[in-house]
């Protein structure tokens, strides 16, 4: 694990990228034209997101024995092609707010939001090949299977609202695709970026995709353990909209009598009201739902570390190791 | 000029790759999940279109020395993107009817027709991969433009909707980049494909552009004088619509008094009623607009003729002619 100085060394480091990254990301969209469609690409890529994605990027071509500036675009890339998923899952969940700012579609309207999410998808890939002079065809492959499999989780998230009958094991295929596989990709593609070998390649790629899946648990975790106000938005959102997550399909699994009745009724009535939110959170907890996501966060962690264990850059492995912590550290 | 028997040797060509293309796109999406986002892939390129952004592909390959077998894929690729931006299109206008058919968002629901979109770009970079071994930034970046051009353009038609005063000059901006890059980009990706020189994929480059704005300008025409039937929307549509098509344009320039008026009074009113569609075609005529767009559609085919003359396979040469007398010998 990182010392302590090592950590304030990590952190100093992933804000220094992340910033250069919001930088780059900005400059990019200036002085296009018309000016109704760039705008609003620039009102959604200044949302101040962690920047995640392109980190990995970044991060897994330095781990490889490449340099940051070899994939600087590739990384913008990433985050643009992210950006363009966020736009367009607002509008198909008629969100009103993104990390506390009214959402694309409601700024402006849903066919400026369809077609400034389109015109990302043209720029993250212009982006992208900038960076792909070698190894292109395995680089934007890569990125292009990340569309598809998120707009196939997307998919899978829509039709698990109306199925009755949603298992774990479904659920775990939709956020895979709906979440982990960009992690996923984006290590992949800084690792070939940065020249890696086959079998650093995968084990970036591994990294990518546990910390993803615990990433994910974590957001149905913090849904209803969180602070508002750190997790920008409202506790129990999942449940007053009746999805379908971890803790809810795990404590359909466990709960008998009442609580099983309670919880098919959340099916049914497509959600609850905001003052049984406490109700449930109180049978999660019965249950050890909660407990379970927490496992489950721990295990993907360790599998993503061990993962990257394989790694020859020492610095790397603990910087990833830093990574991993920083991402899950958040309290619940 | 291509003879009568080159003519029937061209159509019978042209049918035949047509009828690959379309075998083509239908197997390439069978057996895939989720089926709530791939049947309604299915449905929309099975829509029977005339295909001819792939066949430009192909022919534009061969042209330079390629082959057919060479380019099938980014064929398929380019056709796939097309019909991504018909379905978005469809959601952004409105639209009830697509070929005699009911539109995606139609048929489904907004939310469907939006990531079905979403997944035919993916699917279309996939498909491209496949014949961009050699010259892959070049090739996927053409691409790429492709999607950015066309999102500009429909941005700027959107604009053009709210603006006034729209000039010839704005709406010739915007064809082509609505229509006319695409096009260009289909016969630059196939002379790539085919390994063609630097001049003769600019030359094929050209004879796509030009195409695609006579393309245009037909388009505007048959909206006009065309047959319901074989046009496959109702006759006048872009009058009861408002739309500020070249005709529009061109028949505000150079009216004077009452119709002058009037046609200002389709700005305010933001179209005309279905009955004064007759009075609009008249007016038209008397202002030999319809004369103008007749002799645009036959410059930029000369134009087009012009540009492809230069390349030394003479086969191909009349084949491109062939291609261009083809795409405008509907009755007007």
């Amino acid at each position: 694990m990182a010392g302590k100085s090592d950590s304030q060394l990590f952190q100093n480091k992933y804000d220094r990228e992340r910033k250069k990254i919001d930088e780059k990301l900005s400059r990019l969209l200036k002085n296009h034209k018309p000016k109704s469609l760039y705008e609003p690409c620039e009102y959604i890529i200044s949302n101040g997101g962690k920047r995640l994605r392109p980190l990995l990027v970044l991060f897994s071509a330095e781990a490889v024995g490449g340099k940051f500036s070899q994939a600087y675009n590739a990384a913008v890339g990433v985050e643009l092609l992210h950006n363009f998923t966020l736009v367009h899952d607002d509008i198909m969940d008629n969100s009103d707010l993104r990390r506390g700012r009214i959402t694309l579609h409601k700024k402006y309207n849903v066919n400026t939001a369809i077609l400034a999410g389109d015109n990302l998808i043209g720029i993250a890939y212009n982006s992208l090949l900038k960076d792909s002079k070698t190894n292109c065809v395995q680089i934007v492959s890569s990125f292009t299977n990340a569309i598809i499999e998120v707009c196939e989780g997307q998919s899978y998230d829509t039709d698990f609202e109306l199925k009755k009958s949603v298992t774990v094991e479904d659920y775990l295929l939709m956020i895979n695709k709906k979440t982990a596989v960009l992690l996923e990709r984006c290590c992949e593609i800084g690792g070939l970026i940065g020249g890696g070998s086959k079998n650093d390649v995968i084990a970036l790629k591994k990294y990518g995709h546990n910390i993803g899946m615990a990433f994910q648990f974590q957001d149905d975790l913090l849904d209803i353990m969180g602070n508002q106000e750190k997790f920008g938005k409202p506790i129990g959102a999942d449940l007053v909209e009746g999805k379908k997550t971890f803790l809810f399909l795990r404590a359909l699994e466990k709960a008998k009598g009442k609580d099983k009745s309670n919880l098919t009724a959340v099916i049914k009535n497509k959600g609850v009201e905001k003052d049984q939110i406490d109700y449930f959170r109180k049978m999660y907890i019965k249950l050890g739902v909660l407990e379970e996501a927490k496992d489950e966060i721990d295990r993907y962690t360790k599998l993503a570390l061990k993962s990257i264990s394989s790694l020859e850059n020492k610095s790397s492995v603990k910087l990833f190791e830093w990574l991993a912590n920083y991402l899950i550290k958040r309290s619940y």
